[in-house]
């Protein structure tokens, strides 16, 4: 509960920075409502976790967690824009606990609001120079490179792994996807700018990967199972979308896997339909074949193998680093990935 | 013909640049992919104005306009993003020759891929500092976020009017649209840019604001007439693809505003409908009311005013800038912008 305050707390930092260089109102109506669907997502409830452990790594090694304040901004505005195009793409219903972007306004508004909140995180970015120097403020935007690079491509090879019907996946496919997808903008990218604003070496850096990998994976597994078995109200988003959305998981994979040649077929056919072609009764099936090989229980021993594969690696690499609040709550967080409700 | 093969081969030179960004393949057959679709808009053809101008305003104001050619490249990179997005917005079907990215692969994939190029356009404008050093580097990125945040602006406007049915529009309006929409990245933007390579003051780059404006009006209005009477093998897109998008150009506004109030109503309904619901009989109509009212030859001297506007300016502003071949050239384009067939 200390943690999750304390994560809101600074939520609310970054987002006083985010909404600098996003205006509240124009006097033209139509750029008026331009200004208010670009403030919609970021208005609403996330728990910021990616900006935070951007500033407790840049405090954990030693350096004023607010340096990074604008940096940690722009990586909730990432998510922003980011997530206002996944639900284009993946067809999604709810987010952060009200209607998609694009149900509310139509797809073409909401892309285009997408791409405009992108270019404002650039904004935020830019800005990093008066507080960073010009040298450190382009090394930040040479992240936020890698990191979009690696985010598009995890999402391209999800997205094309339901529109070409593959079933032949295997764990490690699926791992790999997610490293892709959700470890790099989750955790390593957040924990490696954060400790690159301190001024450490490219040795610590280069850690914060494997450190990252783990925790995003564990992030990403917990994901999957909130979507199976959560509470809709704590989660934000449609439980079972996922199904319905066709999206290849761990417990899918997994339920494939361990299913009798029937069943299988059985599953593959309702994966394989439209979102709006599945029944509640080919949602049953599914889930009824994930529960009867205990795909779901498989999903959260892993998520909890990856958080403590996380915090061991965090351990081991950072034995050196002097305790500090920082550092505890980054552990903290570790843990949190794979407990939370939402 | 002498200008189009000058803008030939520096499109190619930018083309260069471009696919130094864009991988050509990877051993993953998803990624494979994904890297492919990234290549299709930029590999396409297209004329290259915009990047041209860039060049051709860095090498009249003295400098060597090679200096600017990875900030052409990343300008020509913004558009081909750009068009993936706007193409799904506008409900698309053919752009530069070919199906639209979305009717190919489908939208979530064009969406990511699109979203994809937007980040290389980054990587090519921090690549810069290897040869501009920091603070320009930043700079460019400046006037980047204004040209975005111009054309999303634009964008925004333009498809609010369609979607919320608006027909109550002034050429005013109309103007100030695509002023947003169009002349910031396809004149203002570019022209400020090889300036600011070239190291000029903020006087002359202000100046740059009104000429280009009135040279990217020319050319969206011209833009508008081949939309309407082209020939859709050289135009490269469908030949009346904005009235069946419903987009409100100027020969629209000024049919609507010409015709008696029964066609007028009549061209309502029509533009009201969805795309699909729009018969050729429909169309026929709004061309009828246009030919009446002889809206097109409207905006053909429109066209043709704003040319001249623009060559004006730029004959008065930069009557002190040396002559030179860039600088003749930069009028000629003016004159290409009005008198192109594509």
């Amino acid at each position: 509960m200390e943690l999750e305050k304390f994560l809101a707390h600074n939520k609310r930092r970054m987002d006083e920075r985010i909404f600098s260089v996003l205006p509240e109102s124009h006097s033209d109506t139509d750029i008026d409502q331009f200004y208010r669907i670009m403030r919609e997502y970021p208005t609403r409830k996330g728990k910021g976790v990616r900006g935070n452990l951007c500033l407790l790594s840049c405090g954990m090694f030693g350096a004023e967690p607010d340096l990074s304040l604008d940096t940690a901004a722009a990586i909730e505005l990432f998510e922003s824009w980011v997530l206002i195009h996944d639900d284009i793409e993946d067809g999604s219903d709810i987010r952060r606990g009200d209607v998609t972007l694009h149900l509310k306004y139509g797809i073409p508004l909401a892309i285009n609001a997408g791409d405009s909140l992108h270019n404002r995180m650039w904004q935020i970015l830019l800005r990093n120079r008066q507080t960073l120097g010009l040298d450190l403020t382009v090394r930040i935007g040479d992240e936020f490179l890698h990191m979009i690079s690696q985010t598009t491509e995890g999402q391209h090879i999800e997205l094309s792994w339901t529109e070409n019907c593959r079933f032949d996946l295997s764990e490690g496919d699926y791992y790999s996807m997610c490293t892709r997808k959700t470890s790099w903008y989750t955790c390593i990218s957040p924990l490696r700018l954060g400790a690159m604003i301190a001024g450490v070496d490219s040795r610590i850096l280069d850690s914060m990967i494997e450190i990252g990998t783990n925790m995003g994976l564990a992030f990403q597994v917990q994901d999957d199972i909130l979507n199976l078995v959560g509470d809709e109200k704590k989660y934000g988003k449609e439980i079972l979308g996922d199904l319905r959305e066709g999206k290849r998981t761990l417990a899918l994979i997994h339920a494939l896997k361990n299913s009798g040649k029937e069943t299988r077929r059985q599953i593959e056919t309702v994966m394989k339909k439209q979102r709006m072609d599945k029944t509640e009764e080919d949602i049953r099936l599914v889930l009824k074949a994930m529960k009867e090989n205990g795909s779901i229980g498989y999903a959260r021993e892993k998520a909890a193998w990856f958080a403590r594969a996380a915090k061991e690696r965090f351990d081991r690499v950072f034995a050196d680093v002097p305790e500090s609040d920082d550092k505890q709550r980054v552990k903290e967080i570790i843990d949190f990935v794979v407990s939370r409700e939402k």
